[in-house]
């Protein structure tokens, strides 16, 4: 394991130090806790907040999305492990302007059980909160840590949607009916060409072969669907768009938002191949994305991989959120 | 060599191809060119027009530069390969509104020679013409396409005054003036723990042990001037902060920009981890930055490293020019 790290049990604390201390106009720390919020407190009042988190090694998710006109807080767990309760309550308490609180949780046992418990806890403290469990990842039904399926790169599209309604004054309820509208009509796939290597771990989570990827891979190395030869970028999109059309019924009379997620150690070029050729066969269906964004947004530590997120924009409101301007390191 | 492409031959117009067609809104194509220009050709009138670029394989550089506030267009070659003068010039003439066209050109032979060639051929045209040649990186004295000094992600901050200045209304000899005070002012330093790999080379650059590290290697594999076993973050951010030290004479009476850049597949984690381990450093000194990026902004395709640039804000309008808006990709 090569990595610019130090103790390897201290990458979560001093990286967390490390970003709110680079973007103090925008960022601040939640004291006590592995949890940021923004430094704009003030601009919060009267606004629901907005909170979402997990394990880390996904950077920039979340902490990077923090800021006006997205996420009020993000709670960062040990890498690759649900925070605990209490620190979610706390910035749960830390971003409540008596609007209520909500929660964007990605479908993983430990986040879903930790964040309820903090809710719980809120709760009692007269703190109206409410949630989403995000599963956009179509690749397989249940996994290591998930029932169902996982919350993946879609989550961000999220955090945009809910973050600009609740900055233009969207009520809890209101906020709670808009994620849940939106959920079903995001879904994502990725291909793996390697594993991530968790610092305490300290060698890849899983081993593919020099000349191998693998489909439908999770962010924490969770098993894919197929392994196979490397293919072209062509092929991967041929492959993850099928699965995806399959899903959502790509339709020229509908508006689409794409996300093209970088999985922490894919260049931008290659992102930018993969996109050219995801427009290309977009494009024999008469589809043309109406909203698009490649890069590094929910990554998977030092993972070569791509995932592929579409939105169906069944409502014109949703483009608009999407387009809201934000104030955050990484959106 | 795993990597998202298809023909390894078609690498960058198919990158290119991909990048404007992702972000319509922000660039174009000029047309029969490997070059980007901003789509709001329109609020470019009455404004100095500026221009970068260089080989590919630094993406965002330069492409994802461009747009209002920052570069009016950016020249791609082939990896690694510089741009031929006639796509420069086309570029230049795309560019121009009658205020002149202001080059920034990394320090390597192609570049300087070919960006030279073209700002000769526009001056036939009457399109007046500078230029600045960006050699920031502080490790070697002379490499292997370089004379003097090379130009690495310290070119950026250049892109980000220039820039802001042009939207300004400065008019060419101003900007020149401007890059040619603030340049000596900044330094870069990097540290490598992997090599970069030419898609149509199909190999790593150079081999680095799995235990060892290179301190000062150039954005093209380009030797740098010590091999050690792996460090700590702790370590390496004080081997590059010395170095920058005894070039810029960091003084607490002075304020400072900082960019922490990542090479291509260097997570943020190990980014953040490197910038907290910076600012403690710093923070000996009693210095604290005024400006602050945390980032992929000149990287060497998928090599793992990162570099470190520190720019002595001698004039309060250079922390300006940094804070001024823009509509771009990647900044």
């Amino acid at each position: 394991m090569k990595k610019i790290i130090n103790n390897p049990g201290d990458v979560v604390p001093e990286m967390i130090d490390g970003l709110v201390r680079s973007y103090p106009q925008i960022v601040a720390r939640i004291p006590e806790t592995q949890a940021v919020m923004r430094s704009d407190k003030e601009s919060m009042i009267g606004k629901v907040g907005i909170i979402s988190g997990g394990g880390s090694g996904h950077e920039p998710s979340h902490p990077g999305f923090v800021g006006k006109g997205m996420l009020s807080a993000a709670v960062a767990g040990q890498v690759f492990t649900s925070p605990t309760p209490d620190q979610i309550y706390e910035a749960i308490k830390a971003v409540d302007a008596g609007k209520g609180v909500f929660l964007v949780i990605k479908n993983y046992s430990g986040d879903v059980m930790n964040f309820d418990m903090a809710k719980d806890m809120a709760e009692l403290d007269d703190i109206r909160v409410k949630s989403i469990v995000v599963d956009d990842d179509i690749a397989v039904e249940n996994s290591l840590y998930t029932q169902g399926k996982r919350g993946v790169a879609g989550t961000v599209l999220i955090h945009k949607l809910v973050g600009a309604a609740a900055d233009q004054g969207a009520s809890l309820d209101e906020i709670e009916q808009l994620a849940k509208e939106a959920l079903p009509n995001i879904s994502t796939i990725a291909v793996a060409l390697s594993a991530a290597t968790v610092p305490e771990v300290g060698k890849p989570g899983f081993e593919l072969p020099d000349d191998e990827i693998e489909y439908g891979v999770g962010i924490h190395s969770e098993p894919g669907y197929r392994r196979e030869k490397i293919k072209t970028s062509k092929e991967l999109v041929k492959e993850l768009l099928s699965k995806i059309d399959k899903k959502l019924k790509l339709d020229v009379t509908h508006k689409y938002a794409v996300l093209v997620n970088g999985m922490g150690a894919t260049p931008l070029m290659e992102q930018y191949i993969f996109s050219h050729d995801l427009l290309n066969q977009l494009k024999v269906k008469d589809i043309e994305p109406k909203f698009m964004k490649v890069g590094n947004y929910m990554t998977s530590i030092d993972m070569a991989g791509i995932s592929l997120t579409i939105f169906d924009l069944k409502k014109e409101k949703w483009l608009e959120y999407l387009n809201y301007p934000v104030e955050t390191i990484a959106w």
